[in-house]
């Protein structure tokens, strides 16, 4: 971006998209960055390119700026929009910007960072598109030509006197029918409706379910109070299956608000390496406590590696199965003992191929065909006891109401290394001294 | 189901939505579920009905049923639907199919399925809504009543004499303009549009990035061959999300196909044990190498679980940041080494605090400081190497165009294991002998 460039970069910025431009900023250097920003002098342009920034980068972006800046920018989006952005700051520089933000934004604002963050409440709009049930189609179509502001609307949700939904008529409708006629008339009565305080995951399957591209969400006394649109239902299913990912990795998606900040990232995934560290101490004790008590030992020792990775994965596998399964609601809390079973199924034929190839590895190395039958036992018994740690441990997270996701692959992985460690040392002491 | 029920059970089955009834029907026996098939007469119900069960529902349902009685209900069914369905069934079924559907039907499904399966062309619905530009609103409307049976009506998609997309009216555009304004005056001519070769999951972006409710999918002549609406978007981003989880676990996600099929699933997740299996014999040779090689083997052996799973997770860590950037766009291939970097100090900074922590433990354990230096400084290297190898091995797919999502957690694990043992002892043995 040289200098004299600006106007005809003024030119090409006013023709792209928004999601064009922010593509753009993520890839330029700061300076060039700054250069972009300062030659868009229109806040609401401003206000959309932020939208479609990640939110590290909108942190960082506003990290730089005076309350009252980050205010003119807010006041030119929607209510939940500049909630959500809202979201993402400290506390203290909030309460700074909302004091410089426009009076009915403020109110709108407030009341939607009221609602707990993964609810319906937090993700609606609350600028929405409702009619009277006695409204005409005439009149209906009037107030839509003057409604340019509402954001997509191709259902027209339809309230009574106190506000209640009754109703919902699709574009398509009011095209098809006369005039003159009332839309509690041609409205369809049956809404599908979501609580303001229900799971944002929740609404997200009732939208899929139903393929619908909006959802209306009501109060307490079934209050019209926003909608959600199905744009925001697919940032929605992202988020959902991003944070479930980085959990199950033994991260949160907290450390994608970082940036580049490494320290702070360590942070984030410390707490799963201590887990890992207090399990894995453990599992040391059980290797000394087996280092003096068999004569094999040396030998039994080159195939700990072999146990612990081969526990680990299929636990893992198991519990990545239960997980998902649950969260894209294939399987539910009524399931949950038949898929352990099915689980410990899969285990133990796996375990019976997986002992069965090491009982004829091990004696091609170690030259002993007993112990190929030994650690091939002691492989059977640790893999088909994985795929029980594997699922018995979410879905007790889950009979509990915890998040079973929490129950990622370190954890697995480090109680699967302890059990199978006792398993493999266990069965083969006892078969050593029997055959 | 009461046998004397039958008839109201068939009112109550009438009134109920068929994602509704999918999910009873998901919830009974096999002889129930029977009996509820049987109460219900109409093919297109039950063609709905069939759209909303999982696919192990459908190759299920399919597998006991004839050919000309499978054609009968996918008959009903929108095109794109049906091929879909036969996508799951094997090829001679198929051909059978086929022979008894209607022959406008075959022809679409058989252009559907001659497309490859992650294509554009595979998921788009080719009886789309297109007007010619010189169409008049008045005439517009006029078609659009008539055309009842065409999926979610939004956009009128505009095409010139050679059936060429030009442009794109909104169904509200159509209401907000006078009836007898021709088309090609009102259109949005810039329409953003993907061909039937693009990967679903990059039309799926697209749709995403500028908040769509339906993408028009043309050919190379850009002609207008179908659409993409956004409730098939949510799916396939659902779908993606769910490959991903699955690979990284270490299977994929034709398990999910498999139902309650134990030695099926089974043989799905072998190929990564069998990986994990070659690996860690590899581990186990390390071990057995060192062995014989250091005096205090025994007490460097308490610490092997730790370090293995230390690599192992923070490894995994890394690997899933990285594949799941990729695949949300967040990272792309020109930000590979930035991130490769990040990963190592942000590893540096855990094999530090891991390293010294280590340090402090064991002494305690075994009793002696200098052996805590040993094995802090051995955890602070073999750490940091495995946030270079969870990053290295993806970032190398990448760059030769296979998908990272391979580089699963039981892949890096093993790696991690090989190398953080062989970095663990040689570090030991070199300070041991210097300190």
């Amino acid at each position: 971006v040289r200098k004299n460039a600006r106007t005809s970069l003024e030119k090409v910025l006013a023709k792209l998209h928004p999601a064009d431009i922010a593509l753009i900023i993520k890839n330029l250097s700061d300076l060039d960055r700054k250069k972009i920003w300062e030659s868009i002098s229109d806040k609401s342009k401003i206000a959309s390119i932020i939208l479609e920034l990640e939110d590290s980068q909108i942190i960082e972006f506003f990290d730089a700026m005076q309350p009252n800046e980050i205010a003119l920018i807010l006041n030119e989006m929607e209510s939940d929009d500049a909630a959500n952005i809202l979201r993402l700051l400290d506390q203290d520089k909030v309460n700074e910007i909302l004091k410089y933000m426009k009076k009915d934004e403020v109110e709108a604002v407030e009341e939607l960072l009221h609602y707990p963050e993964d609810s319906a409440g937090a993700v609606m709009n609350p600028n929405f598109f409702a009619l009277h049930e006695d409204t005409t189609i005439k009149e209906a179509t009037k107030v839509l030509h003057k409604a340019e502001d509402v954001e997509m609307v191709f259902y027209l949700y339809v309230v009574d006197d106190e506000g209640r939904l009754v109703g919902v008529i699709s574009l398509r409708q009011l095209i098809l029918n006369p005039p003159e006629k009332k839309l509690k008339e041609i409205m369809t009565k049956d809404v599908i409706r979501v609580t303001v305080d229900m799971d944002r995951e929740d609404v997200a399957k009732i939208v899929e379910k139903y393929d619908l591209l909006a959802i209306p969400v009501v109060d307490e006394q079934n209050r019209l109070v926003g909608i959600i649109t199905v744009d925001d239902i697919i940032d929605i299913i992202r988020e959902e299956a991003t944070e479930d990912i980085y959990k199950m990795a033994g991260t949160t998606d907290d450390e994608v608000l970082m940036g580049n900040k490494s320290i702070k990232i360590a942070r984030v995934r410390l707490p799963w390496l201590l887990i890992t560290f207090v399990g894995e101490l453990i599992s040391g004790f059980v290797i000394t406590f087996f280092q003096g008590r068999v004569h094999e030992f040396a030998i039994l020792a080159s195939f700990m590696p072999l146990i612990m990775a081969m526990g680990g994965n299929v636990g893992s596998q198991s519990a990545t199965i239960l997980i998902r399964g649950m969260a894209l609601g294939k399987i539910d809390s009524k399931d949950l003992s038949k898929v352990i079973f099915k689980e410990i199924r899969v285990g133990m034929i796996m375990g019976l191929i997986m002992g069965i190839l090491l009982a004829l590895v091990a004696p091609i190395w170690h030259g002993d065909p007993k112990l190929g039958i030994v650690v091939g036992c002691a492989m059977f018994a640790a893999v088909t006891f994985s795929t029980f740690t594997g699922t018995f441990v979410p879905a007790t997270l889950i009979r509990f109401n915890f998040d079973p996701a929490v129950a990622s692959s370190p954890f697995i992985s480090t109680l699967n290394d302890i059990t199978g460690l006792t398993i493999y040392f266990t069965v083969s002491i006892v078969l050593l001294s029997i055959l």
